[in-house]
């Protein structure tokens, strides 16, 4: 079979051919010529996974609950994809030990495929990597795809807005209500595993959580859809009627205590989503939020290119020494951007 | 003094007056009509603070430390602005909660202003409220300004690069050796503070941050320059030479412990990289950063705003559906937000 073509990887990829998925995901992470075309080749072929993202600080023992997640899946007889989403430095080969670690137990099982993926000190367009290798997993047949992040930055929030459930991962002593409060992962939460439930203070954790959400959760969608710019179709009448409460599972990862408690909310939670109608909510919001991240970076790319690079560097100068304020440097690029595009069409 | 105009509120910031910079900064947060107008006239007047980013995990006691980091600095006769920046619940109130915290010991010094900025569920736009706030306390006279940010997410290391001197707060038990590469967080520290330093296991934290920093650091400014379409003046002569290996400071900040050292590291960063003409290049870096922001925002209102509602729902539902692939999307939306535009200039 040709690997070096969209059709032969397509191809190969959806007989599942491993190496084919291992070299679309690199043309992707590069960005090669081939990338776009296969994104858009592969696009309606996706759909049918079940995606889940898996968060919370460092410490809690995330890698080991994923890890252990998918051995129960893997029983249940169903495949599963992983994506590791590492803040790793670039230099350490933090995300490659990360990868040898959880190889340990998964490996040699052609029902799983893990991929970690580093920041490498970019800024932006992970987010976007991301929902495009959680698509070509999904277009290559995995039916469970897991999305491990770190933390709970605005890029994890808008790579969590990929999954359709979120499991938030606790665990005590590790931080009080206030820390809990902190955290500010409520309104992604699906559902919460509260990790290390061997340790003292599990109860204290559990209580915390339950008296947050005994305050009452705002639909997520309503949350995730603050602040945006693009719509997505919400009718009134669903919109009084939030079914969910995230439960609030004990797990010990280590042993594999409650591992098969969480897979079944997890499955609770999709069967919820579809049977309410809210699945075709989240592919909406799912659509929007990744129309929005690419047209922004299409339009800054278009833009930039368009100006000389050394009219670049005097703008940028000018607002370092502030001689100009960035406002007025940004009226200033737009008018360039178009003055040269009028100059080369006329 | 008039505090609804322009004129009015510039003139009062810049002698001393804490309604306006309020107000200010509501202006700003609020983005209302005022808000472009006062940054375009405070932007000149800024540039003399030194600006310090704190970050660390949940739990490391992050808060507390700036709060004596303040104290210190307070001692020293210098004025501090802080800007705690609170992944918070839009919905539990925890920012309001923080800044009642922090009041309790920075209270009524008029040397001493305290902000809390939530993200509040929206994604994107932190940031550049944030370098925004940095900017209007800086013109305001502050003379040290201090970031807090929880976590080492991409979003956190953007509002970081506004950051002159950036220190990282490890805590020991907290983490092993693997946890601190995960983190992820060498590129981005001038300093590491190893707070809780009356914990057992403080040593192997130390030992470890050590071992990492033996394998040698690449310039900050490099890796933040990574992956960006901005191009900053960086002469190669100065490439080879990084004079500076982030210290390693044990603090108990409930205690005040190593508050001063602390202090003392970042005003050896502040000298070091005004010394070694980094300074400047962290400027141009900074505003390379924040047009880009700014630029990317623009670009994406400007042409959402010509594309009609009605046509954009309908294409972010063939999206979801999977009857059409984003990128061709994109190319649909730039092309109707310009045929309408051509439309409407006929």
């Amino acid at each position: 079979m040709e690997l070096n073509t969209v059709e032969g990887l397509t191809e190969a990829l959806l007989t599942g051919n491993r190496r084919a998925l291992a070299r679309i995901i690199s043309h992707i992470e590069n960005n090669t010529e081939l990338a776009r075309p296969l994104l858009a080749t592969l696009y309606p072929r996706a759909g049918q996974a079940h995606i889940i993202g898996i968060t919370g600080a460092p410490g809690t023992g995330k890698s080991t609950l994923v890890n252990v997640l998918a051995q129960v899946y893997r029983q249940r007889h169903l495949t599963v994809g992983i994506i590791a989403i590492d803040p790793t430095s670039p230099f350490s080969g933090g995300a490659l030990l990360g990868d040898r670690v959880r190889m340990r137990d998964l490996s040699g099982d052609p029902g799983v495929f893990i991929r970690s993926m580093a920041t490498r000190g970019s800024l932006g367009g992970l987010a976007q990597a991301t929902a495009d290798v959680i698509m070509v997993l999904d277009a290559a047949g995995f039916d469970r795809i897991i999305i491990e992040t770190v933390g709970v930055g605005q890029s994890e929030v808008e790579i969590a807005s990929a999954a359709y459930t979120t499991v938030v991962v606790e665990a005590p002593g590790f931080g009080d209500e206030v820390q809990a409060i902190k955290a500010g992962v409520l309104e992604i939460a699906d559902i919460f595993a509260v990790n290390k439930a061997d340790r003292e203070g599990v109860d204290r954790t559990v209580m915390a959580l339950k008296m947050m959400l005994s305050l009452g959760v705002p639909e997520k969608f309503q949350v995730m859809h603050h602040g945006r710019m693009l719509p997505v179709d919400f009718p009134a009448a669903e919109r009084s009627t939030n079914a969910w409460t995230p439960p609030i599972i004990k797990t010990v990862a280590t042993s594999g205590q409650g591992a098969a408690d969480l897979v079944d909310a997890i499955e609770d939670h999709r069967l919820y989503l579809e049977q309410s109608g809210r699945r075709i909510l989240r592919d909406q919001l799912r659509a929007a939020t990744e129309l929005r991240m690419i047209l922004r970076d299409y339009l800054l790319e278009e833009l930039l290119a368009r100006i000389p690079q050394e009219r670049l560097q005097h703008i940028i100068n000018a607002v370092a020494r502030r001689e100009l304020d960035p406002y007025t440097a940004v009226q200033q690029l737009v008018h360039a951007a178009f003055a040269s595009r009028n100059a080369s069409s006329a």
